[in-house]
């Protein structure tokens, strides 16, 4: 995509300082921006990029004054960097919305039905009574299997994978390599040291605007469904077991694995490679440390726990101090012993 | 799926409190399930449910008399929960089993062969040299590379891969995403910093009755096979190296991982983000605690081990509840050091 | 495939001892190998298997004299161990190089240009304004999106998503299910609780003789790239962040996450379940342990560290080798505390 100045400037309700015909067709960072390409000077410490740089243009402050001569054409504005940012969504949203129609081959059941505006990718897959809204992307090789729901202006990446009966609201992106609705591990253990399967019936509802990281998984429930609530940001190569209620706007960073049946509140702030176990219940606005194994439940709103098993996070600080000490502790120990040994008996 | 509560009585051998004419075509928790839904009831203290229930049908003791009315039909059987386990496998049976014939495009290589009653869904890539066994279903997306053998009444869901050479035995189900076969992290360190890859030749036997994950990973031995055996269950996102080994009935939790070598006995039970190192040898009916790491051999059957390094896991948690109070020990040496301070010299 | 001893001989350099004219198909282990295979006796204290081995034939050293009747026929060479390894990397690239040409259907945009000698399976995707080098492998249902740049002799395996603008340079392996170029875990939190995505315009640069592990995830750069420096190997399901590099050599171990902007530099080695905060610098030569977690920044090269917070790696070893006889230590403290509290007053 290539704009001229004049357009960017227009969106950006800014003046320009040069000639408004040059075009730009790419968005960089001031420290590395080269010719076609249009950046923001905000922070003054950055100044000195711009006497040098080979950007196209540049966003800056409306009282900017050069003190050296300087190349690119200037867009002068009240907040350079939310106008930057408001580039950047502008330019988003031009390129993801880019993509409508069919690339054959592409399959889909008789009998399932799409809205307007789609795109379905080469080797997609579109499965039986499949109800799918307007503005969806559904990217090359995704899978949406028999009887799924999805709503309004979502994205389904290349090689998502979607299993049956799954429910999905307005606004969502799933990114490629996703799994939703796999079977829960449940297994019943059998006089012989076997296991023999829990039939996993139930589904996953994910509600409006979540997105979901590559290569995630989230199980079906065994009965009822697994839940996703509006507005849950979730990371990449995150577990989430079957039966898990996870509240709404609640963010998920990497790695991280939620067992079975485990319900989070609403607003929590889950770091990576944290790891919850089943049939527990944590409150609104907690916060759990990268690493934490938790293994209790969180009634109090707002705490912060670390470590594992979980303590305060304070409180867990404290004894790791000890902890990294624990020589000199012993050293200490070791004194006493010595002083105290050849006292007088009592 | 539709079926009358005759139907149903029959299968379970139950007796009919109602109209057996009515139609059910779900099945729920007795808390939620609406019209239309057969639930069960088998824990008195969820009896209050029942009289309030919009379910179509609820099984129930033989000896269960209403002390309110009850809107639901009733089907009385010796034991509901065992009936009603017995419904969702058949429910699952019936789901799953419904897939048959063949979705085009799916590709087939012309010397790959396959038995009856298979299902292949679009998309779908068979290689040379494949065979495949009766009752398979090859999801859409899924992949098997050349050389590749599966027995009878396996599942392949959607996007699953299976590189060349793989074995597969019968009644395997391989969830969306499952990679086995990719080659195992093995490079030869270069005088000159860099690395050089050493080639992975063997392949990957996945014996009878193995359930493997979403997103889980096994890599194929360098030489020789990488072998997970009969009845082993694996959860999602676990890591399993080349050349390792897992008996018997073990079950894997979710985001472990095992590195090359690595053997692991029958009927063990490891838990989830266990790390185990390479070279090291787990006996029969061992258990992991979620989160160990495990760095040497466990050679006692039955041990169950926690931590990490691990150690055994009551000694763990015994001096994990010191560590939670190292402020208050430290504070006693602190004191033990005021009152010795001054004490009269030896 | 399939070779004569003699081909094998002469590829070796070896001296044949029995019929040259015998055929081999496969490569196994000396305690293994059936009729059809070739295998190698190196170590001595394996010399008992060569005397019950039914393999067809065995690599040995030019001074091995049976001391019982040996039934495969010997290639005697000056060293058994790397004239196998020799044979290893021949077979793998014989194996590895055999695929070329199209299976239909496969998708290419009409503006894509690729190289010669180039293989692309069926359902595999090439986007718009693709450019791809020579003796390439684009496995079943790889995909590659709009304006990817890839170099000569690269291997995408089956399932494979390479997101939009991503560039990869000459000699890369890129295992089944791994996804470059994801968008990284951004969002703004807005007063109401929600979160708004930050756009993600930045992309993947991957450079020479890199290989990704089965199921690892490369999220692409807020702005500018995330980059995966020439000779890095990374195992299965690792999670890299928006923003970070990788430097030259440096080997990652599977299920280790790397946060955002974080920088790792050169011939570093890191294990398996690592974690890294965001916004950190990793010095040339660092060595993390297993399952460490890493909340500074690493200035000294060649350090070596372990734990969470991580420390030196031998001081963990030291405070763990406390922490694991906690119990006798407050015995101590106990003990001493008895001792001094009925002591004479100062």
């Amino acid at each position: 995509m290539e704009f001229t100045i004049s357009q960017i400037a227009a969106i950006l309700q800014g003046e320009i300082d040069g000639n408004g015909q040059e075009k730009v067709n790419t968005i960089g960072k001031i420290q590395d921006a080269q010719k076609g390409a249009i950046t923001f000077l905000s922070n003054p410490k950055y100044e000195n990029y711009i006497y040098t740089s080979e950007a196209s243009a540049v966003i800056v402050k409306k009282d900017f004054v050069p003190t050296k001569s300087v190349k690119p054409i200037l867009i002068k504005v009240d907040d350079p960097y939310s106008s930057f940012t408001r580039l950047l969504e502008e330019y988003d949203k031009i390129a993801s919305y880019s993509k409508v129609g069919i690339e054959e081959p592409a399959y889909i059941a008789t009998n399932a039905t799409v809205g307007e505006k789609i795109y379905r990718g080469a080797f997609s897959y579109i499965g039986s009574n499949v109800k799918i809204g307007n503005n969806v992307k559904v990217y090359p090789q995704a899978y949406i299997g028999d009887h799924v729901t999805i709503g309004d202006n979502c994205i389904l990446y290349s090689g998502a994978k979607i299993y049956a009966n799954t429910v999905i609201g307005n606004n969502c992106i799933i990114h490629s390599g996703v799994i939703v609705g796999s079977d829960g591990f449940g297994f019943a253990p059998q006089q012989d040291g076997t296991y023999k399967k829990i039939p996993q019936l139930g589904n996953v509802i994910i509600r409006d605007n979540v997105e979901i990281g590559a290569n995630t998984v989230i199980d079906c429930a065994t009965l009822g469904s697994t839940i996703i609530d509006a507005g849950v940001k979730l990371d990449n190569l995150i577990q989430i077991a079957h039966n898990v209620e996870i509240g709404t706007n609640t963010v998920i960073a990497s790695q991280t694995g939620i067992s079975g049946s485990t319900k989070i509140g609403k607003n929590c702030i889950i770091a990576g490679q944290v790891g919850l176990v089943g049939h527990i219940e944590i409150a609104d606005r907690v916060t759990l440390a990268a690493k934490t194994g938790l293994a209790k439940s969180v009634k109090k709103e707002g705490s912060v726990k670390f470590g594992y098993p979980a303590m305060d996070h304070k409180e867990y600080l404290k004894c790791h101090a000890i902890f990294r000490n624990l020589p000199e502790l012993r050293e200490r120990v070791n004194d006493l012993e010595k002083k105290t040994l050849n006292l007088p008996a009592k």
